[in-house]
C-alpha cells in the first residue's frame, strides 16, 4: 500500500518523539510548557554561542545569500534596517512560474513519506533552527528594529514554541484516524461483510506563506510548519524589509529536507524586486490550496477576496482595547500598561491602542483616581522606563517603517497629547530611528479617529461617560473591527464578567486585572490562543484544531 | 464564570454518555459500528412499530403541519410524491426575517449551555427521532421515491448514525482542549507567574442548511447536528419536494429543546412558496455564519461565491467512475455493479455514471471477454434485478423529477443502447414513476457527453483504448470535475495501485474489487468517509475533524 506510515518509523521522528509527545500533552492540557529556553544566557546557551550567532550574522552582510533552489535571474537586496546599519544581503530572486513547478514536483515524494515521517522532519528543521537562534535572534533585531532580547525570545525561542505547536496540531489530527481498518459487519446467520481500508492523508497542494516585517518567524512558523507538516510544499514570501530570518529559515529546512532524502524545494524563498507583487502573482495559482499571512486589512481582505482557490489564513488589523473601571493595585496597573505599551514602540499586533476611562475617573486601593490622575499615571510609568536612552531601546527597540512616523505626527495632533513621543538616540547605533510611546487623550465621541488602527507606539486614552459606556464601545468598535487582545481591570466581580461576555461575543481575547509579570500583547504557545477567527481581526487562531484540519484532506481506499 | 460546562453533568449528557462514549471510540478506528439498528424486522422494532409509523404518517396528510414556530403568514403544501399519492401537507411559511431573529435571540443560552449539555440534547433529539424511524421511513420514502427498505434505512438509521458521528467529532473537538487551565511559568528565584485561563467555546452564529430532495435527512443531520452541538441555532430549509422529514426532524428537535429548558427556536423549519428563493435570502444574511448544503453544482457554486460571510460546506455533482481491467469474479462483478446502478434509479449522488472498459476486452478467471460481453454481463444482471417489477420497485424505487425523465431520453439517443430503460408498473401505486437503468456505450472520444453529471438511471459503458487510458481518461475527468465515489476491477496488483494513486491525486474514494454485499454507492456511518473535499464534487468530507472544527472558536480569558 502507497502513502501511509511507513512500517519503521522514520529516524528523525524517532530523534524527536520525546518532544512530540510532550507537545501533544501540552496542547492538550494547555498549561505551561516550553521547548525552546527563552533566555540568551551563557549558562543556558554556553559561552560562545552569543559571539558565534553575531559573527555567523555578520558574515551574511553584504553578500549573496546562497540558496540552491530555482536558479533566480537575478538577486534582490531590499532590506534597511531600522538601526541604520547596512545589511545588504542579496537574495536569489527566483520567478513566480519556477517556483510553483519546483513546489508542484516536490509534492508526491512527500505526500507519500505520510505523516510521522514529515514530522519528524519538520521537528528536525526546528532543531536546527534552534541551533543558530543566536544568528536568527540578529537577523529578527536587525531586520524588525526589535531590541536584542525580545528577538531573540519573539524572534527565536518563541516562534520554535509557536512551530512546534502548530506540528503537534497537525500531527494530532493527520493520526486522529488510523491508517487502516478492517470493518467487519456482521450478516444475520452468514458470514460477515468485510473490508480492509486504508485512509491516505492527503496535503491541499502548494502552501503560500506571506510574512510580515515585524514579526518575520513568530508570525509566519505556525503557517509554514503546519502546511509543511501536513505535506504541503511551502513557498516563503518575506516581507521586503525582513527576508533574513525567513531566507535562514528556507536554507535550513533545505537542508534537512535534502539530507533526510526529500527534494528540497518543498520549501522555496520567493523574494520580489519593487513592485513585482510576487504575493499576488502566487495567491491565485491555481495549484495554490493555501494562502497564510499576517499584515494589513487591505491585503488581508484582498487575498480572501481573490485567492478564492485557496483555504486562506489571516491576520489583519484590529482595535486592541482596555477598559479601566477601578483597580486595587493602580501603580502595578500603570506599570504594566506602561511596558506593553512601550514594548517594540507598540508595534506589536497585540499592543494595546484604545483605552476607555470614565471621565469622572476610578477608584483605587489609594482612594478615588480622576481621568487626568490615572492618565498621568499611566504616562509617568511609560516615562519612567524610557527615560534612560541606554535602558529603554533594549526595551522599545527602532522603528523601520517612516509610516509609523507619520502617523506618529498626526495622531499628536488629534486631541491633547498626554505624553509626547520623543525621539531617543541610541546608544550604539546612532543612526537608529527611536521613538517613545506617544498617549494622546480622546473623547468618547471621537469615534472616528479610535476606530482606526493607529499602527505603532501611539495609544489613545478615552474618556467615556462610564464603565457602561466603556464596555458599550468596546463591543461596538472590536465588533466592527476586530482585535487580538483585550484587557480590563475592575474589583467588580460583575463587571468583569460583563467584559468577559462582551469580550466572548465580539470574539477577542481578554486578560483581566494585569499587574505583575503577565502582559495583554503576550501570548505564550501551548497555551494562550493567539487571535481567534471569531473577529474581522483574524479568521483563524493559533493554534487550535481549526487552523490544521484544513490544510489536508483524507482520501480512503477499501478492499 | 460564565459558558463552560456545568459543574453536575446535564441529565440529558448522563443518559447518553454511553452512546456517546461508544461513538467516540468508533470515529477514533472507523472500524464497523452502528447505533440504531437498520432492519425494520419486528423481531428489532416490535410488533406494531410498522404499522403505527404508517398510521402517524398517514395522518400528517392533507392536514396543517403544526409547528410552534415563529408564526408564518400564510402555510405552503409543495410536495408531490414520486408513488403519487397525494400528500397535501400544509407547512407554516416563516418570514427570512422573522426565522433569523428568533435564531439570533436563541443563540446565547446555547452558547451558555456549553458543549456537554448541548451534546446531551442532540443526542436526546436523535433519540427520539429513533423512536419515530418508522414514521420518519415512511416520509422518506413518499417524498423521494425511495422503497421502503432504503428510506427506513439511509432515511431513518443510517442517517442517525451520521448524525451520531457529526455529533461524536463535535463533542470530540469541543473538548480537545480543557475548559480552564492554571498556567505557572518559573520566573528565576522570584515566584513563578501563574495565570488562571478560561477557554470558552463559541458558536459562529446562526446555521442554515439546505436539503436536497433525495436524501432529505441523510445528507442534511451531520451539518444540522454539527451545527447545533457546537452552538450555532440552525434554520433548516428543505427542499420543496421533500419537507416532510426535515419538518419532523425540526418539530422532534424543538419538543426536546423545550422540554429541556432551551429555546426551541434553536432549530426551525424554512419553508418556501414557489420561486421564492429563501434559501438565498437566507444564505446572505450576515448573522448567518454557516451554510450547509447539498444539491446542484450551479447552486454550491452561488453558495460558495456568494455567501462570503459564511463557512460553506458543500456537496455537489460529480462524477463516479468505474475502471474495469480484469476480474477473477466476472458475475459478482456485473451482479455488484448492477445492484449499484439499480438501487433507487441511480439517483444516489455516489451512483457509478461512468464505466471505462478496454475496447479489446478484459480478461476473467473463465477466459477474456469482449466489452460487448462485459456490457452484455452488466446489462444481463440489471434486468434479471428488475425483470419482476414487484421485486424491482422494491429496489428501484420511483422517481419525482421530471428531468431525470428527460436526461433518460436525451441520453438514450447519445450511443448504442445496450439496455434501455422501462416503464415499470408498481403494483402498489399505480400512479407511480418507474424507470429501469440505462445503459448506454460510448466511445471514449464522446468526452463532452460523459464528462456532465446525468444524474439518474443513466450508466455510461465507455470503450477505451486500454485500462491505461481509462486511467487517464479518470484522472482527467474526475480531476476537472470531481467525483464521489470510485471503483476498481482487477486482478493486477499494479493496476490497482496505479488506480489507487490516481484516486489520491484526484481526491476520490476508491473501492476496489466488489464483489458481494458491499457496494461504491454506499459508505457506512463511522467507517467510511463521504465525499473528501479534495475534488470540485465536494468540498467537505462527512465526517472528519474539519467538517467540525471551524464552526465554533475558542474565545479565551485570562486572569
Amino acid at each position: 500500500m502507497m502513502g501511509g506510515m511507513t512500517q519503521t518509523p522514520h529516524p528523525l521522528f524517532t530523534a524527536h518523539a520525546e518532544t512530540l509527545q510532550r507537545a501533544l500533552t501540552a496542547i492538550a492540557e494547555r498549561s505551561y510548557w516550553s521547548a525552546y529556553p527563552e533566555s540568551p544566557s551563557p549558562r543556558v546557551y554556553g559561552e560562545t554561542a552569543a559571539a558565534d550567532g553575531e559573527a555567523a550574522f555578520k558574515a551574511m552582510l553584504n553578500s549573496d545569500f546562497v540558496l540552491d533552489q530555482p536558479a533566480g535571474v537575478d538577486t534582490v537586496a531590499t532590506e534597511r534596517s531600522p538601526f541604520g546599519i547596512e545589511l545588504g544581503v542579496r537574495y536569489p530572486h527566483s520567478a513566480a512560474d519556477d517556483l510553483i513547478a519546483a513546489a508542484t514536483a516536490a509534492l508526491p515524494g512527500w505526500r507519500a513519506a505520510g505523516p510521522a515521517t514529515r514530522t519528524g522532519v519538520c521537528l528536525e528543521i526546528l532543531h536546527r533552527i534552534h541551533q543558530q537562534i543566536f544568528t536568527m535572534a540578529n537577523a529578527v533585531q536587525f531586520t524588525t528594529g526589535q531590541a536584542f532580547v525580545m528577538a531573540f525570545q519573539a524572534g527565536g525561542a518563541h516562534a520554535l514554541d509557536r512551530a512546534l505547536e502548530a506540528v503537534a496540531y497537525a500531527y494530532s489530527e493527520m493520526t486522529r484516524h488510523p491508517e487502516t481498518a478492517r470493518w467487519e459487519k456482521p450478516a444475520g446467520k452468514g458470514d460477515p461483510l468485510v473490508m480492509n481500508k486504508t485512509f491516505h492523508v492527503v496535503p491541499r497542494g502548494v502552501a503560500l506563506v506571506v510574512g510580515c516585517r515585524t514579526f518575520p518567524t513568530w508570525n509566519s512558523f505556525p503557517g509554514l510548519f503546519a502546511s509543511l507538516a501536513t505535506g504541503n510544499p511551502v513557498i516563503v514570501k518575506p516581507h521586503p524589509g525582513a527576508i533574513l530570518p525567513l531566507a535562514l529559515t528556507v536554507k535550513i529546512a533545505r537542508e534537512v529536507l535534502a539530507e533526510a532524502g526529500f527534494d528540497p524545494n518543498l520549501v522555496t524563498l520567493a523574494v520580489e524586486a519593487e513592485g513585482e507583487y510576487i504575493a499576488s502573482a502566487l495567491a491565485v495559482r491555481p495549484e495554490v490550496k493555501i494562502v497564510d499571512f499576517t499584515g494589513s486589512t487591505q491585503y488581508g481582505d484582498w487575498l480572501e477576496e481573490h485567492a478564492r482557490q485557496a483555504q486562506v489564513y489571516t491576520e489583519k488589523a484590529g482595535l486592541n482595547s482596555i477598559i479601566i473601571d477601578s483597580t486595587d493595585d493602580f501603580a502595578g496597573m500603570c506599570r504594566n500598561l506602561a511596558f506593553t505599551l512601550s514594548l517594540y514602540s507598540g508595534q506589536m499586533c497585540t499592543t494595546s491602542q484604545n483605552i476607555f476611562i470614565p471621565r469622572d475617573g476610578i477608584t483605587t486601593a489609594d482612594g478615588p483616581k480622576t481621568f487626568d490622575e490615572v492618565a498621568a499615571g499611566i504616562a509617568g510609568a511609560v516615562a519612567k522606563l524610557t527615560t534612560d536612552p541606554a535602558r529603554a531601546v533594549e526595551l522599545i527597540g527602532a522603528i523601520g517603517d517612516e509610516r509609523v512616523l507619520e502617523r506618529i505626527e498626526e495622531a499628536s495632533k488629534l486631541g491633547e497629547v498626554v505624553l509626547a513621543s520623543n525621539a531617543l538616540e541610541h546608544p550604539a547605533f546612532p543612526a537608529a530611528t527611536v521613538r517613545t510611546p506617544l498617549l494622546v487623550k480622546l473623547g468618547a465621541d471621537a469615534t472616528a479617529v479610535y476606530s482606526d488602527e493607529w499602527f505603532g507606539p501611539i495609544t489613545f486614552l478615552i474618556a467615556t461617560d462610564s464603565t457602561a459606556q466603556s464596555i458599550a464601545i468596546f463591543r461596538e468598535t472590536v465588533g466592527a473591527k476586530g482585535g487580538l487582545t483585550a484587557g480590563v481591570y475592575s474589583t467588580s466581580e460583575q463587571v468583569l464578567d460583563e467584559v468577559e461576555l462582551a469580550a466572548i461575543e465580539v470574539g477577542i481575547h481578554l486578560s483581566v486585572n494585569l499587574t505583575g509579570g503577565v502582559f495583554v500583547n503576550q501570548s505564550a504557545a501551548f497555551s494562550d490562543f493567539h487571535g481567534s477567527g471569531a473577529n474581522p481581526a483574524a479568521n483563524a487562531a493559533l493554534t487550535d484544531g481549526a487552523y490544521v484540519a484544513s490544510r489536508f484532506r483524507i482520501v480512503q481506499s477499501r478492499r
